[in-house]
């Protein structure tokens, strides 16, 4: 065995005889003695080669980078001038007596400490770019962040149960990823999209606190940071209220970024209404980091002779916003200019903004395409509102209500984060936490329709609104909170239903029939008839959480084996084709049998 | 919030006034008082229902079982000469002073007291069944074990990293369950029957000690207590023999059973090689609780005039084995007749025996049908080899040795087993475990017509076989292990090939040309050439230890929702019919449209 991690080398081991395993990062001959820094998954240590000891230096002399080694040495201070204080290891170095090349390797595709390697690459070649200190970092920091999830949850009393993989298809949720049944012919499994019902079910069991850290699964089009598995941190409690639940669980967060980083989160955290969020930022995960907020000034617009403005305030949905921001004249007219592009891609038609030269000149020291059409009463009552000063740009959002914030909201992040937002004093380093509160309880959707539950349909309305499920879903309230860091909501759960009449109440603000939901939920509805405790959770994504964490710029990085855009894996080129016996078994056949002559 | 669970209420809380959660265990009226036994996941605890308070009293008159109740009270000593030693509530009761139904409850379908309910029933009505003491401390125990192994993998450097779910059909191995891609027609993801080839792709990245607790999938035929999701702690190391890897994992397990159970394992325990198993046992898996012992006389039936045993000493791949059973006399004729068929199970065509009734009389003192057919040179020479003594009974088998084995070793275990064993001293009650090690590395597989790998094609022949991997695959033997417990197998594994050209030798040994090999396992070989470490690992089955530390008769009793012998979920009707449209997406369509249209 190993006397010590290469890495954990230190001035304690001096003098002493040591073993060593790990590979060549770096081979280089100086002075006819040849030095290697050998790597663990710890670190590096500096490995002498003396020609002294010509078995020794013989095979030193062959070994390349990336060669496995087996390497006995005696531990001894550097010479004065020659210490790393980068490394654990710096101040020694090992004098070697007995080397081994366990394993010889070929020249690698790219260099380890290339930060510019090309994902299809880092894919391809993953067990070398796993080999990378940065990505042994990532992953040692997941494991870390997880085991600080359990230490708490344990300490908790939540116990850790694990719910079946393959199970049924979720009406209602995502689209599922399949898997044909051999003994049952036509039948699928699907894999869960999230243990949501089992975990439920576990509270009317009587287990009163559940965690898992678990694999969910989707079969969505990647277009954003997404993995069609992915893990989720997995919560449920019975008997508590939204605000214990809260209050655990931020404690919870708080503990874990403390051990893991060291950084201390916001005590309490904040909590804001959903209706505020959108009002204030336009987002029901406003990134706090960003001091900019929206004023909404829809009731300034009805008698505005400007149309744009006007006829978004008089639209059903219709809103008119005012973001001020401040020192916004330093920004060039190009980059303003970009921003119309930019708004558009979320359906804006058009940006309009008005430059604060000098607000004791009046209309005179506006600038603006739009400021001819605005009067000075209409002028006063924005510069008032949104308390620009000069040197400021007001900008403007004015449609109906849910392409204003998505505009707007994204323009807000896109000036708060950029260096002009940095510079101007708009955005504060550092860890933002909040609540996000009272989610609406459904959305419209045009697709299907009908209205369609926002968070999902096992979440209880506020207690005051159970009675408008029908007669006014839109203005229902949920008891569903998000906790929400830097702009990414990291954590979403609810207080669900656990009153038959209520869950069917909402079934049928859903339009699902009672024989549907039979069908598609009866074993819950059965399960809330005995005795269903009042019970709630959270689900954390832990992918997304620790990429943030290790600032990683995709959670590509934090996962070991992760899939492309395209849900490939590059190393293993899953998924391929399988046999026609296999396709038998399972009493399915392609669709299109040509892909099937390929293989 | 609760101020404790009801079931540890105990004399530290006489005088408080508490708050509790639970569900209604039984109800009884007893002079007009009524007492409820309240129930949560910690136990039970006695409240009293005084009619001094009419509310409470008349809101308590209404509950039934399994009412879901809020209980606020007074705790107090319970009358002298009522205490229940059984319970930890058993000194107190406490006086209801507010009561509150949270969700009521119909009379479930069968009494959670009952300890015969028909698994269909309690699958069924799984939430129900889940709230059974009994369940309720199996889930909670299989936490703890798996806790257990946690703690001790982390102290020991080891790290917890995810491997993906949706992989590639794995060759050489059982059946795949298959996920179609909607992305990549025609193409298909496997779930993993094990991360073997991602845990070892992680020693070759240089992560050092791995592990996790993970689903793998088989879809097989579930004839055995076997389920097609199950729980492996599978664990990775890189640089360590076999020995250290054997003594670190029997130090898990010892310190898992000593923590969870208290019990202790040997310490060491017994290595036996697979060779010696099979000769003593008939088994790789040998049960130590039972004495019993099988002694090889082939040699002495090369000459014998009794066809029987003569033809097999003759054969090739024969044997004859004799298995004396101490006070075997008092077994009734019956029941070793009934023997007679019980090894006709695993192929064998007969039992010979002979009953030593008093072995000074020589042949006289035997009874036999087969003692007119052997030389009384013969008889003693086996009873001085098997050292029967008056009252013992001597079985045979002879045939092919596989025959022999698996049908005196099935006999061994049901007569140790028996209540005749027990009461016959052949069988000690406890824990005994021990290494079965030196496995074969190749079975012979008249189906397939080539060899097959016994553990996997990734396992390192014992280094002085690898020059007769080709000349010689029978004898060849892998540095493979098993750890065994009680005559079950609870873990096994293996070093691993790590050099390029020894793995190439053993798929060539399989039959599987370079090509099949690049494109089934390219990714691991590739991974061999960049320098990959000694390495090799074990796993765990998660759900077999703890159905034996709990002695649960199944797996399916330490499973929160497990599925049946036909892989389905009684509780959610999983595997289900999908729509058509999920199916065109998917690029498939069932063979039998029939069955679609059933839905």
């Amino acid at each position: 065995m190993r006397t010590v991690y290469s890495g954990l080398v230190d001035e304690k081991f001096i003098g002493q005889t040591v073993t060593l395993y790990g590979w060549v990062h770096r081979r280089r001959d100086h002075g006819g003695v040849i030095f290697i820094d050998l790597r663990d998954r710890e670190g590096l240590v500096q490995v002498v080669c003396d020609p002294d000891r010509p078995e020794v230096f013989n095979t030193a002399d062959k070994v390349r980078n990336e060669y496995c080694l087996k390497v006995v040495g005696l531990v001894r201070s550097r010479p004065e001038g020659t210490k790393n204080d980068d490394l654990i290891s710096g101040a020694v170095e090992v004098l070697c007596q007995d080397l081994e090349v366990l394993n010889p390797s070929l020249t690698p595709p790219f260099s380890l400490d290339d930060d510019n390697i090309s994902e299809t690459a880092r894919l391809t070649y993953r067990v070398l770019d796993l080999r990378r200190p940065v990505m042994q970092r990532n992953l040692r920091l997941r494991y870390k962040t997880a085991m600080a999830f359990r230490r708490f949850l344990d300490e908790h009393g939540f116990i850790d149960i694990e719910t079946p993989a393959l199970t049924r298809s979720t009406p209602e949720g995502a689209r599922d990823y399949l898997v044909p049944s051999r003994v049952e012919e036509g039948c699928f499994y699907a894999l869960p999209q999230s243990p949501q019902l089992f975990k439920q079910m576990l509270m009317v069991a009587g287990f009163d606190r559940y965690y898992q850290i678990v694999k969910c699964f989707r079969d969505e089009d990647l277009r954003a940071d997404r993995q069609p598995e992915f893990t989720q941190v997995d919560i449920e409690t019975s008997f508590l209220t939204q605000e214990e639940i809260r209050d655990m669980f931020e404690k919870m967060v708080r503990g874990v970024f403390k051990e893991v980083l060291g950084v201390e989160l916001a005590n309490p955290y904040p909590v804001m209404r959903w209706d505020d969020a959108m009002a204030k930022y336009g987002s029901d995960k406003p990134d706090l980091r960003i001091s900019l907020e929206f004023k909404e000034i829809t009731d300034l617009c009805k008698d505005t002779s400007f149309k744009v403005f006007a006829n978004a305030a008089a639209m059903p949905n219709g809103k008119v916003v005012a973001m001020n921001v401040p020192k916004g004249c330093q920004l060039p007219r190009s980059e303003i200019d970009s921003y119309t592009e930019f708004v558009k891609i979320y359906g804006a038609k058009g940006l309009a903004y008005i430059k604060v030269n000098e607000k004791a000149k009046g209309r005179e020291g506006l600038q603006s395409p739009i400021v001819k059409n605005l009067s000075d009463e209409f002028l006063n009552a924005v510069i008032e509102r949104t308390g620009a000063n000069d040197g400021d740009v007001i900008f403007f959002g004015a449609d109906k209500k849910k392409i204003v914030w998505d505009s707007l909201g994204a323009l807000r992040l896109k000036i708060g984060r950029s260096e002009f937002g940095k510079k101007a004093g708009l955005f504060t380093e550092g860890w933002k936490a909040l609540w996000v509160i009272d989610f609406p309880m459904f959305e419209w959707s045009d697709e299907e329709n009908r209205w369609m539950a926002c968070h999902h349909p096992f979440t209880c309305p506020k207690p005051e609104d159970v009675d408008k499920l029908q007669s006014d879903p839109e203005h229902c309230y949920a008891q569903a909170y998000d906790m929400v860091l830097n702009g990414w909501e990291i954590g979403g759960g609810s207080i669900r239903i656990h009153k038959e009449d209520v869950q069917e109440k909402v079934f049928s603000a859903l339009k699902i029939t009672p024989e549907e939901a039979e069908q598609k939920f009866g074993f819950l509805l059965n399960a809330l008839k005995f005795g269903a405790p009042p019970h709630g959770g959270i689900a954390f994504g832990l992918d997304r959480i620790v990429a943030m964490m290790t600032g990683a710029n995709s959670i590509r990085d934090v996962i070991a084996f992760p899939k492309t855009q395209r849900a490939q894996c590059l190393l293993t080129h899953a998924p391929a084709p399988v046999t026609e016996k296999q396709l038998r078994e399972l009493h399915i056949r392609l669709r299109n049998e040509h892909h099937h002559d390929e293989q």
